[in-house]
């Protein structure tokens, strides 16, 4: 954060000024989750690929401020698919809002990300960009319909998440590459380790949907439980479990135990069968392979900064 | 529709080629309102504008599916935003596949409606879609912003039909223009016929739902008034109407009068003011304008198809 902090100031004034409009309801949506604490995470990479490439223009402020909008866009169509009731600690945008609003919100924020994109002109972009958002879409799509079945595979869990989290991780960074000029092999350096700190990132977000409280999280502890997810944590316990908790799971995702004593029991599985310590071993594994894969670039401030990020972010608890 | 109909069995080629995905969900829930009998308007409209300006080549085929692909992912969108039953006469995909899929699946077509436009490479015609998309959703958060307002004028509902369905119209003809490279007063004259007839169009849109019923419609009659949108029938009838018949449409608009004799006695309103005559009347006017749109051009099995379109969209009753 410290490395990026005066560009994204930059990054924020695009934000700030390009999802107002005419119609007033757009930036007080937009904003209640964009003014909302968010981590600024994705155009943090930007910001950091751009700068272990000694970048030394400013055409990634308005492409960071894209890939933003694409998050943001995603994020409030997760609310109402999800029907979540809390993001980010407070009240999610369909909640206050509703879903209608919430939808068209979105494909607000998602069309202004295009026209980001088109001012900066770069075809190569633009190519990345729309190419991870179908790909998104499609990971949303398969988590939906993998969500309640209890028979969902790690591999199948893994393709899920590469394409609803770290496509956009890998294309966040892969950018910076393409502004920089910084020819193909570093563009594939840098998407090797958006990608693998996508993956690490999700899992550990995963293991702490198991393993926190409400009250430091910002969404609500359970909720994937609740839901029917098929994350890591829920895909080792089943696998490990004896006859009779798997009929407890079974049950559980198919949403027929969803009372607070079934998630302790549910949490009391997980950690029996060390399910959260795997997961996270599973994300150090990734965030190992996103380390090494900017091990080739000269030692710098940029990548001593995102070596740093892939061990916080697996460090994390909450 | 005989002007362009072997390309548009090019245009259907890549509409089907690319709404494909690994994920069979998606082609599933996307070829439910695809090949439910859409009319496929705006792709017709790329088309005749390439055939008005003698253009030879076949980059707008995948325009005009992208262009499709937009207006698909709107469909998808406004079916949960409405919660409506009905489209294109059948069960609309938000009550087959659930709101979940349903907003998904439109982020996808919109997604890949990008993807098509990056593989043709104009830079223009990315703005001009893109920019397009923005306002759309602009349109769509204002008219859901205006929904129960029974206050609203005759501009502001222009204001918004202008935005939510002619703002493509225009796109899909100006593009045409772009790709064959015609000059921008070209561009302005068939971007003019496209608004024009896009507001024209949405105008009887708008009275045939209070003058069909829903077995030659395709969706369900009388949605806008149970829905409490303020069309212009609405806006009319309620302008004209005496102190008791303003208290109904207050009421009614409001959401306390939606049963069956409540519509009948709207539509007997609405009848009494001629309210449909003036809308159609209005809409005649926004023909007109598009007619003259193309006059200049000279003349053509083209520019008379798109002159016979303008005449037809006023004409229909259904």
């Amino acid at each position: 954060m410290a490395l990026v902090a005066p560009q994204m100031n930059s990054v924020n004034a695009v934000i700030l000024d390009r999802m107002q409009s005419q119609i007033p309801l757009i930036p007080t949506l937009a904003g209640h989750l964009i003014s909302g604490g968010g981590k600024r995470m994705r155009p943090m990479l930007t910001l950091a690929s751009a700068a272990l490439l000694d970048y030394a223009g400013t055409r990634h402020h308005k492409l960071a401020a894209a890939v933003e909008f694409i998050h943001t866009a995603t994020l409030l169509h997760d609310d109402v698919v999800d029907g979540s009731g809390l993001r980010r600690g407070k009240q999610a945008a369909n909640i206050v809002f509703g879903n209608a609003a919430t939808v068209l919100v979105g494909d607000f924020l998602f069309s202004r990300s295009f026209e980001l994109m088109v001012e900066d002109g770069s075809l190569k972009v633009l190519k990345i960009l729309s190419g991870a958002s179908a790909v998104i879409a499609e990971g949303e799509v398969d988590q939906l319909t993998a969500q309640r079945q209890i028979e969902t595979s790690e591999e199948r869990y893994l393709d899920i998440i590469n394409a609803k989290t770290a496509a956009l991780f890998a294309a966040a960074c892969r950018i910076s590459a393409v502004v920089a000029e910084s020819g193909e092999a570093h563009e594939r350096a840098l998407d090797d380790y958006g990608r693998n700190l996508g993956i690490a990132f999700q899992l550990v977000d995963d293991a702490i949907d198991y393993d926190s409280d409400e009250g430091t999280m910002g969404k609500g502890r359970g909720d994937d439980f609740r839901e029917g997810k098929m994350t890591l944590p829920v895909i080792l316990a089943y696998a490990r479990g004896n006859d009779e908790e798997r009929a407890f799971w079974r049950d559980a995702i198919a949403g027929h135990r969803v009372s607070d004593s079934d998630l302790s029991h549910a949490t009391d599985l997980i950690r029996r069968h060390q399910a959260l310590d795997t997961t996270r071993e599973r994300a150090r594994h990734f965030a190992a392979r996103a380390i090494d894969a900017v091990a080739g670039f000269p030692a710098s401030q940029a990548r001593a900064a995102m070596i740093e990020a892939a061990e916080f972010a697996v460090a994390r608890t909450y």
